[in-house]
């Protein structure tokens, strides 16, 4: 990967396409870590990069797609979610832990996201980035398909035990937690998240 | 006017006091990365510290204590755990939470912890170390407490949560996550482990 930290080459931006698309994923990361997830504009990324704005269209769909790759998240979770809130509402919660044990099978995917948010735990600038990318394409997203009045607040108590499942399972890899098959898992924090989300109550567990 | 050249002898004492200290804290610190929670032994502390097993002792109560001076941590997990074990059954979970937002008011606290949990997730040894306490100290405490065959599970799944709770709302500081009250948080995911420890569910959410 094309890491060269110069200011923009302007000029010089002849190299291919692979070259361009390299130096646009270098400058979406500088001007993330910068000015925060909100703060990036598709266009202040192109000026940066010294290409045009309809270049960086070219290779981006949108703001989440340059995220990822800046980021080099091998998953999307912005389509992720999309596709959870797609289904069907009562099994909401089940499909989401499922989702969730079934990319984390991939280690490229683990340990991206784990080290995403060991980042964002230490620092400042990384943990306002991952928060408002959080807030604006995740929490945000359910909140409109649940159509409640408290639908951020349940979405971020949601996110709380998912991002608990990901550093206590797959991060620290505390025993009992660590063995339990992903079924298990499923089965135990699925109606958990269905009742952050919905208020549906679990079960009683016997 | 007292002339003596010597040091005065109680100053020179106590310093000899703090440093004993100090080499047993420090002593301890590369036991448990070396070794782990699990493979310490205060007689193998003394040994690294250079002095006699009686003196660890004389400090330190127990591993445990041990354990949270060597990682600077403010709090006594473990003291606390037992605490929460010896109040009544039906209201367990939301007493976790209650303790948990509570301790983590004060900055000095959330900090350390939080540190904690950063460097477990990156570093094998810091992983295995804190893994091994959370099981010994907390987890099989709280296991042995509930007298159920699947506690052990039952208090890593709660653990999960309350990992969580601390990443989301102290760490990365989701905003409806670190903007809800202590009350909302301790209302809110105190049911969830209940559940996942006594299996009581949760009230439906309207």
């Amino acid at each position: 990967m094309d890491a060269d930290p110069a200011p923009p080459r302007r000029g010089r931006r002849r190299a291919g396409e692979a070259d361009a698309r390299a130096a646009i994923v270098q400058a979406a990361a500088e001007e993330f870590a910068a000015a925060g997830y909100d703060g990036v504009s598709l266009r202040a990324v192109a000026r940066r990069a010294g290409v045009d704005a309809a270049l960086v269209h070219h290779y981006f769909a949108d703001k989440p797609e340059l995220f990822a790759a800046a980021l080099e998240l091998p998953i999307r979770p912005d389509r992720i979610v999309a596709e959870l809130l797609a289904g069907p509402r009562e099994v909401l919660g089940t499909s989401i832990v499922r989702a969730l044990v079934t990319r984390f099978a991939d280690p490229a995917t683990r340990t991206a996201v784990l080290a995403l948010l060991r980042t964002a735990m230490g620092h400042e600038f990384a943990g306002r980035m991952l928060r408002q990318f959080l807030l604006r394409e995740l929490l945000q997203r359910i909140t409109g398909a649940l159509g409640l009045e408290d639908g951020e607040r349940r979405a971020g108590f949601a996110a709380s035990q998912i991002v608990g499942l990901m550093v206590a399972r797959y991060g620290i890899r505390i025993g009992p937690l660590a063995e339990a098959s992903d079924d298990e898992v499923v089965a135990t924090v699925g109606p958990v998240l269905q009742w952050y989300l919905t208020g549906d109550p679990p079960p009683r567990r016997s």
